[in-house]
């Protein structure tokens, strides 16, 4: 029987008898005793098996790395100049009495302490890769995390509610994935991009407080760093306005941070309205580690000479905005050529600038290809707002707002990471006030920017109909150093005002009838106001450990292909399945299968 | 902003204003004033609302059933003789100073407090159905249950790891529910029908203490009371042996009703092998709350002169054996006739019994059609084993074993409660010792009476090739009250000992490996002796809330039909969707969609 952990001995054991369990992380023979890192999920301790035991060290001399063993030894200090510091069993090792073989192992395809392996071989060999203390450190923490929400909602009356994973298309907008049912034939469930309507009902009867940690599915193109499956923190109440759940949620958020990785956020997170977002980052979700902010130059530009300026700034939908990068100025002709690159894609034409070399001078200490095209006042009054500084450079972006929005603000953080202005530390903060729809160019047709069941604030129900563009939500969205790491809002809780938001989404009678006539129904029967919000767990533990990846937090994530490489999912299937379920493949596809 | 919840104010409140958000359970007019039961999640409050409050009050006289309101008044005791010591916050009532209606409400299709609803009206309007105080409490008592399971988790070091729900078909047995890929055209994710291949992997990736709170499919036909998505606490191990696993697992469960339902099991559960169950329950799962056991009667009855019991007692699978029913001599014919029709649903041929009216008179005191046929000395042998009373009655089972134990073991369960021998009590116990297999009569071959992955127990390695059927598993159910609540087994953690099993089985190389070969290559890397349990999550609750129907417990449940009456899944979709699954529906089927 274990008495211990491996990684949990130190001095504290001197002398004791000890028995543990582990893999071979190691073993190396020096002067005829062998050594042996013996690990487990707690940590790596050193075994020593001395020839003169020899039963023990006929079998030592069998090891080899992977081995399972189980070990029975006296804890001892290290040798004089062998005491590694670095771990915390580095002052001990543990003299062995006894050793058994509990499994052996091939030899692995890759060393556990191997930090350069392909993702490929890592997902093929998970169960390998998960043995690795990186992987193993992560998976702890999520646990911690999720642990840390429920007890934190738990405490504030929030109660686990279960809901649906086979059930009905949910208009997230995503494509859904389908389940073909054998017993309804010709009928297809849904997995859910969310339990939004679940949890609504749930506020309806009366439960107050709901939370659920769950997974969610989209079946999506997996450019981003996405995977086919997600879990979510989904939480939903009744009887609260945005600042009572935004400031719960800032708690639950503290709370986290605070009880896992020992960070202390601040108390209040700042709020942003949206407009103000785009404005000074061009961001709806503006790292504000990244001390650069926009300088508004639209309404300077309207009479300049400079064409790209003055048409942008004349468009209705357009803006002039400046980015001044302090000691920017040292940029050499190739950096600037290659942000300019970088702006391309996202549409920008081009990237004008100005370098301030010498303000004393007045213009002739400036250098800048589009001096000529503006007259001085107009450029002493983009110095002055850009509170330029000699050795600065100053970046120009004047198209539609959102061209300039996205270039200068993709630009500003590459910029900052570049220049490593990005303060150390967490920044939250709180993006509120968006609009109910944004216009959508290819369908001709609003959208919502949340999801229909956003509430509308109070006194724009009118604009649902007179002007929709103009129309503010109760949304809010949780944004922590660039990443929006949670979305949510107050919810329509009358009939009337989600009919209205309908219309407004071109949804017509029967489309929302048929989609979600339940939710409707519902409204009807005494639904009280109610709100809530979603957060990415895997992001939040991916940003927590500091990986780029969610698939580095995942047990068993799919690739971008969304297949599984351990288990070979997707895979094909029995002609009889399919006949059971009532499908059949297409033509064309019946080679691939 | 609400102070408390309605069902939360008593004597301690006397004189304090409040401010609550409810909605009206009923609505009186009495002398002139209105009373309002004004309910929330956590009970009901009685408003008072008086004329002279002429503004609250012309509110309160358009109030109906079910209204959503926020109420702000003061609490004072209710008079003389109109106190209700039924409810907790029956001595006292709040006087209403202000009213607001937060939203209104269609006449209901039925009142909160009706409990004889047809099912499918509870589950087509389930928002409401679930407002109901007994449904509350369900859902509550779920979310305690979850919770205490996990606190006691955590504490004893087990990490909460998720696994996939888009995952590759397990080999369980039941049919999958699949889910075609759009990706990758011709294959298919199917939904797990429980983690198991996925647990065991994480101890190869040496977690050494897993669990999860999952939900598991499986697409069966609903008979039963069955769902096609279950929820399941799912656990496994690494380095324990059975009996540290089941002592594990007695003391969470014990914690589990201990902290949720104030009932203390015993503090460890009695053991009862396989074979012993069934002969002195016929059942694997027998409730131990009644008192019947039975008697073995094969050995006595090879020579008899009654045939029916001879053969049976002759055939190597057959068996004679009896139940003696303390009392079971006041049965009348009609009660023995349906007694008889009960056991035939099981296979059984007939009920043979013998009254025991007066042992004193012998043979005289007997009653029973088949006497004739027994020797005296078998019948007294039968009345002390079966130490039989005067006013006793005893049946008799004589058939292949099965049959026998099915049919009796059924019995013995329905008397049990007609003549209320059933002890009001939990009683668990573990089931032990069971065979690897069991032998398919339709398929003609050995299944595994767990799963494939189940170890046999030390030292009957060999009969896996040997004789199959003798070979005994480390498998232990968790039974209480005649319900099988947990299943779990130490796992064959090496190779070549799966690979016996796959060929015991008739599971060829190709399909092992086709089917689980990621699971018979990580084997080979170290994987440590390891084994788990599940338990379901369902089950449980619904027992510990009393009621027969999982369906109560699961906030939105399916029909027996897999449907949801609620959101009309599963639904027919849009043959764009079908096209980019690469799809379609089988000719017959389309019109049905």
């Amino acid at each position: 029987m274990r008495t211990d952990y491996c990684g949990s001995i130190n001095t504290r054991y001197l002398d004791k008898t000890i028995t543990l369990y582990g893999w071979v992380h190691r073993r190396r023979d020096h002067g005829g005793v062998i050594f042996i890192d013996l690990r487990d999920r707690e940590g790596i301790v050193q075994i020593v098996c001395d020839p003169d035991n020899a039963q023990a060290f006929a079998i030592a001399e069998k090891i080899r790395n992977e081995f399972v063993l189980e070990i029975t030894g006296t804890v001892r200090h290290r040798p004089e100049g062998t005491v590694n510091p670095g771990i915390f069993t580095g002052e001990i090792e543990v003299l062995v009495s006894t050793i058994a073989i509990l499994n052996a192992s091939a030899t692995p395809p890759f060393q556990m302490d191997d930090d350069n392996l392909s993702e490929a071989i890592r997902l093929e060999y998970r169960y390998l890769d998960l043995r690795r203390p990186a992987m193993q450190h992560n998976m702890r923490l999520r646990h911690k995390v999720g642990m840390a929400v429920r007890t934190f909602l738990d405490q504030q009356g929030f109660i686990d509610i279960e809901t649906p994973i086979l059930t009905k298309s949910t208009p997230e907008g995503a494509r859904d994935y389908l389940v073909p049912s054998r017993v309804n034939s010709g009928h297809f469930f849904a997995l859910p991009q969310s339990p939004q309507l679940f949890k609504q009902l749930l506020m309806v009867s009366g439960f107050d407080r709901y939370y659920q940690i769950t997974r969610c599915f989209r079946d999506e193109d997996l450019r981003a760093d996405r995977q086919p499956e997600f879990t979510q923190i989904d939480i939903e109440t009744s009887f609260l306005a945005e600042n009572e759940i935004m400031g719960l949620m800032e708690n639950m958020i503290c709370h986290l941070f605070a009880t896992t990785i020992d960070v202390a956020l601040p108390a209040s997170f700042p709020r942003l309205s949206h407009i103000e977002a785009m404005s000074r980052y061009g961001s709806d979700k503006p790292d504000l580690r990244i001390p650069l902010e926009f300088t508004e130059l639209t309404d300077l530009m309207r009479e300049v000479p400079f064409q790209v300026f003055r048409d942008a700034a004349q468009k209705p939908d357009g803006r002039v905005a400046a980015l001044c990068i302090p000691g920017g100025g040292e940029l050499s002709r190739k950096e600037i050529d290659e942000y300019t690159q970088f702006v391309a894609i996202y549409g920008a034409k081009g990237l004008a600038y100005i370098k301030i070399n010498e303000l004393a001078k007045g213009l002739e200490g400036l250098q800048s290809p589009i001096l000529k095209f503006l007259p001085d006042t107009v450029v002493q009054e983009i110095l002055s707002r850009a509170r330029a500084q000699d050795g600065d450079l100053i970046f120009f972006g004047a198209d539609k707002a959102k061209v300039v929005n996205d270039a200068l603000g993709a630009l500003r953080v590459k910029i900052g990471h570049d220049r490593g202005l990005v303060e150390d530390t967490w920044k939250p903060l709180w993006v509120v006030d968006f609009p109910m729809f944004e216009w959508d160019e290819e369908e001709n047709r609003w959208q919502a920017l949340h999801h229909p069941f956003t509430s509308p604030r109070e006194g724009h129900e009118d604009l649902l109909t007179t002007d929709p563009g103009q129309a503010l939500s109760r949304a809010y969205d949780m944004v922590l150093n660039g990443v929006e790491i949670g979305g949510g809002s107050v919810r329509i809780h009358r009939q009337d005002v989600q009919a209205k938001v309908f219309q407004a989404l071109n949804i017509t009678d029967d489309e929302a009838k048929e989609k979600f006539g339940f939710l409707l129904d519902a409204l009807q029967y005494g639904a009280p106001p109610h709100g809530g919000i979603a957060f990415g767990l895997d992001r939040i533990v991916a940003m927590m450990t500091g990986t780029d990846s969610i698939r580095d937090v995942i047990a068993f994530p799919k690739t971008q292909r969304a297949q599984c490489l351990l288990t070979h999912a997707p895979s094909n299937v029995e002609e009889k399945q399919l006949r059971e379920l009532h499908i059949r493949l297409r033509k064309t596809e019946i080679a691939n299968s």
